[in-house]
């Protein structure tokens, strides 16, 4: 018998889960369920997604894995100290927060990651072993999160900190060369891990992080041969997002963009990650290559920096320079700063996406839900960067499925 | 016969003659047919736009009208001093520059200007006059502008500075009753008379500015009686324009904007205009009313600062402070600063809408010309603020002329 | 015999007693007494300072006068939802918050802020007699506060919102006129009244606040005439920090400031009074008379905005945009985003001007107290604006005093 | 017999002398004798700095040497078009830019500067012969230039593009060393050899870039020998200078500043020159260093980013993000962005010190010149970086000055 439509218990798994982003989001759940909040960021929770058949947000069962030993409370109380969650959250969520520590594992580490402080042994233990036995572990771990919660269906979710940057490999560019290499027991990225267990156990994979993951042509060949749907890559949250937003006005305009700096500062574990160069270097190409899409100049002047700045803590800060050429030659500017919580932001998304995910394995959809491109900054499918011709592509998708509905 | 689709000599005729935005457009113009300068800022110049039947540059000849005694070259002087137009320009630019000098008439002044230095004494002796009388005189310098240069056709623009704002009348209701009032000599606004002159002489009209122009039913009313094509109000060129690609960024989202301050100086004769409240009004309602629009709040606390600067002279720079709500009450903020030439941004806008303004002549459209949404802050014809939707209009409209003319 | 030169008990008297200033520096001096603060903020916290005779911040008692009814709780429920006070804090602060409220008495209201919310009612009754019936209900109540804590001297600090301008009157140019009119009964606004008060007393008077208070020439003679130290006006906490810091370099570059534009936004109590224009008109003066001074231009183009913004609560933001001239006539910009909690700024300088008052006291100084200039938008003894020239005089006044000390 | 108190022809010779801020010194200088120009920005010409006897700016005769060959002109078109420079000016100096222009003469070459584009030949030849060969052919054309010009006295200045970092090394550390290393034919940074032939032929030396210069003990210690006044390092212009302004502010209202991260972007020479990561090492080492000292802070989270943006041209951008900690541990910021033309900035500085220099040496002074601080990043005397106690120094000097001339 197919699966129920519309799950009454779909699982979410998140890999990175006593990070930021998913404390935000265990937090937020119990919030939303007692009333407490708004769903606001949640656009799935406005029209026309209300009118979709999306899994209900009761029926949200959350698990994951993480590869550090600090429970959840102490990233919770961060996260009042800066501002983000309040008190009375965290009351109310406290009951949703214990189920959900209980079904954390340690998930395993990338090589790159080796040596950041507060280690889990056991995820440190099984990163030092061969990739099929990673795979294995990891995929024990969903099986038995579905059979303990007696759950429809599980989401995969990667919210983890960025992992270093990898050249491309020859590998990775079918699926039989990787079944190979991780046959031959040949040493992966910890992302391509996670995303292989996924994908091979059935479930619908979304990359929210700049890692590779799903998004090499090997485990989208996987995806599309086990008919699973998965999305990625890095969430755009913040910065890009507004750039994405901008871009297309002086395209629009027939304005020239002579230069257009960007600087990010963060404090959180994230941007102690990206201080280290090999990290950033994945997120910094996703960041201009938005860029010089939208403004047709492959020789734009641009750059990104990203600094750690530990006092700002999750509070993502941005200033833009955008040095531009008008009629006449006159030179003007727009500069803009942005300032926002990474981890508020990036959470309801994933709740979007997770509902997308889930409604796309339902329906039967396969492969890189290029309807979702709106929610990344490389979207695995390709397609412009513009982020109002995203959307309208995710409102045409959502009344395409409500037209259909209604004729059903 | 027809009058030919695509005009040798067209006449674009420019209230507010000698002011920024029309010197602007003369040694923009002259620059653009020296090959001095690249076609920066104007949209039409580029794909689908190109592939329009739309008036060649060189064809333009200019004229218009003024209530001002400077010359142009002392507006000229000006811009050079202020790092707009160098002095390359206004060398290959003086021959066209005194050719368009010889075809300024003095125009009629708006009761609330007079006394604003400066002023032309038959432009003042015309506005004492009865309005059918001014609405004569204004249609007589169209006409012997035509014959004298040749024309084929004649678009009206107006780029003269804000008039106070006036309440709604009752007089401008209906054609009807706007004629009766003209008969009875009841004064008008200047704008109003410039607009109904333009249209009776079956010119196409374009209101650049706040004024009212022919945006009152009761000349809605004529352009469609005479099948006149025409498009207002106020050229969307700064701070409003931003704020119309960046609002629905907020609404995709679903991130709930708390407050949204604007902060707008300027140092050019239209800022000396706008520091008197009368005519600040027109404006500022013009700006709140789009940001209302685009969150969906009708409560959206909102302010819009209007502060003349003068050692800014043409640079208008404004600040915008966001403050928003995403996921888990977090509050967060976006603020930008933009810096560009006012005259700069809106010269290129006029070539583009002079251009539309004949061809939709030429095609035999009449009325409002939606599909020019996206150049004004205030569209005649309504419909959404949002600049990106606006632009997907317009960009649909060129292809649906492509179409018709790959068809035909 | 002398009062004694260290006090055991300092007796703080707060108008404005249940307000956000008030509020933090209860809690704040909680934090300070337990451990859980540094004296961040608090300047007479370090050196030279420390080494003066300054009261011990474990002696000082405080209470104060209110027209609110909202108790103390409810201020400081809003000051943890706004995230600048901590539940720590909050739970450290409970018992010194119960003692204070108990000290709490209901003040006089002033004429312009009958109608604003919350009123305390025998706060309305009081303001409704004649002044010197006023003046003896808030004298009984400094008395009582005296006695019933047994404390040696007693500082008045008003750190109440801003109350409405009015123009200088006759009454108020000497202490014969200003007594003659309260016996025949003339209303005063409130602020006179609780400086009389204090002053009478033989309290010393902080006049935190843009209100008149002691700055009239009647209770500056009243203050001489009982050997009374006072100081004030309006607290420079923000926005004109940071103008009295820049704007000097200016003047020591020989820069030619061209126009100094500052947009100040703010969302709490005091914000809401100033929205009202009779009570921004006393703010607004004095921001831009400092800026004259310093710049040395009294044609200055300056403009100071004070907006309203409920979103931002107790968190100031301003805007300030400074166009400047260098060599050559080149035209050039300083722009500065400050975000600051005022309720955090002032809630230190209100403890470092209690001690100073005090030590002043006890040292026998009279009337102005000028070496606190650099605490205030409008000192009352005059002299220069510029920040780090009335930091300099404040060194030099503690210099002065350890040496005496040393010497004696 | 003594030379003259004040000269009637002093000379100043740049090093740099093709450059943008020698580029401006001479129109600037034009537009001031011919009355186009206000002194803005030149501190002298201002009092108490006119009641000194400095140097009259007619007196001053410019010579130089450069290192590359495009000729003013060139220069000084660009400044036009980036509108720095006026026609006006263009016009006005071109008989004094003539005369400039057959008074340079080729430098020296910096090794690390080898390859940058444009270079003199003659240039590049000098720089590859020994130490003392070419201290020799620059001590001889300084000797040239005060024979043929018939001048009193001459002032050198160092203007020129930052030369590559080098480490300390022993040879630095003594005149003795010094010499024996320049006899040994070891190759020296070429800041280092324009320094030594100023100084030994008796020049004041003024270093306005962050190269070495006259800074290193051994030309510390010549000076000395030789009686002459020299001062450095690297001119304070802009965001360094708004830095030491704004720093003390935190420390005089005892605020915790938790980051301060500056961004500086700048698209002439010398960003092209710092684009490269020898030379960003010294300047940014110099705006390190400023705000560790102002705050007390050794572990100061601080960071300084310099880019290079070629379409910025000399308008020097920057964005300074101060994140700080109030009373209670409210977490507050500061941010400014600075628009300035670093070589305008510069140039009148340049005109203070050569008026400066010439008199300290009339008066007999010797060595570093510790008055001069807040003209400095890097004041070779060291001292405080605030530049309001720089400027209090400086204005102290010249009192006591005056005084003496008074007294005289």
């Amino acid at each position: 018998m197919a699966p129920p439509h519309n799950p009454r218990r779909l699982g979410v798994w998140l890999i990175g889960a006593r990070g930021s982003i998913s404390t935000c989001l265990v937090y937020g759940l119990a919030g939303l369920r007692e009333g407490l909040l708004e769903p606001t960021g949640i656009i799935t929770a406005k029209d026309p997604f209300t009118r979709m058949r999306l899994v209900d947000l009761d029926a949200l069962v959350l698990g994951g894995h993480d590869v550090c030993q600090r429970d959840l409370s102490h990233s919770a109380g961060e996260l009042v100290r800066h501002g983000i969650l309040s008190s009375d959250l965290i009351v109310a969520g406290s009951g949703l927060a214990a189920e959900y520590e209980k079904a954390i594992r340690p998930g395993t580490l990338d090589d790159s990651d080796v040596g950041f402080a507060d280690l889990d042994s056991r995820a440190a233990r099984l990163s030092s072993r061969p990739p099929r036995d990673q795979i294995a572990a990891l995929t024990a771990d969903l099986a038995d999160f579905k059979r303990d919660h007696k759950l429809d269906r599980v989401v995969v979710v990667n919210v983890a900190s960025t992992e270093a940057f990898r050249g491309q490999r020859d590998e990775w560019e079918s699926l039989v060369a990787f079944e190979a290499a991780l046959d031959a027991g040949k040493s992966q990225p910890a992302s391509l891990l996670y995303a292989y267990a996924a994908i091979a156990a059935g479930s619908p994979y979304v990359n929210f992080t700049p890692s590779r993951g799903a998004s090499i042509p090997a485990l989208r060949e996987l995806a599309r041969e086990r008919r699973v749907p998965h999305c990625g890559n890095d969430g755009k949250t913040g910065e890009t997002l507004v750039k994405t937003v901008l871009a297309p006005l002086f395209t629009a305009r027939a304005l020239k963009v002579l230069s257009w700096q960007g600087y990010n500062m963060l404090g959180n574990r994230d941007g102690a990650v990206l201080a280290d160069s090999a990290h950033k270097e994945t997120k910094v190409r996703n960041k201009n290559e938005a860029l010089r899409q939208l403004l047709g100049d492959e020789n734009l002047h641009t750059h990104v920096g990203i600094d750690y700045v530990p006092s700002l803590q999750d509070w993502k800060t941005a200033w833009d320079y955008i040095h531009f050429e008008g009629f006449l030659g006159a030179k003007m500017s727009l500069q803009f700063t942005w300032t926002g919580s990474d981890s508020a932001l990036a959470a309801p998304l994933v709740i979007d996406l997770v509902r997308l995910a889930d409604l796309a394995q339902a329906r039967g959809e396969v492969g890189e839900m290029p309807h979702t491109a709106a929610f990344f900054k490389a979207p695995i499918g390709g397609g412009t960067h513009d982020f109002h011709a995203q959307f309208l592509a995710l409102l045409a998708y959502a009344e395409r499925h409500n037209s259909a509905r209604h004729r059903a």
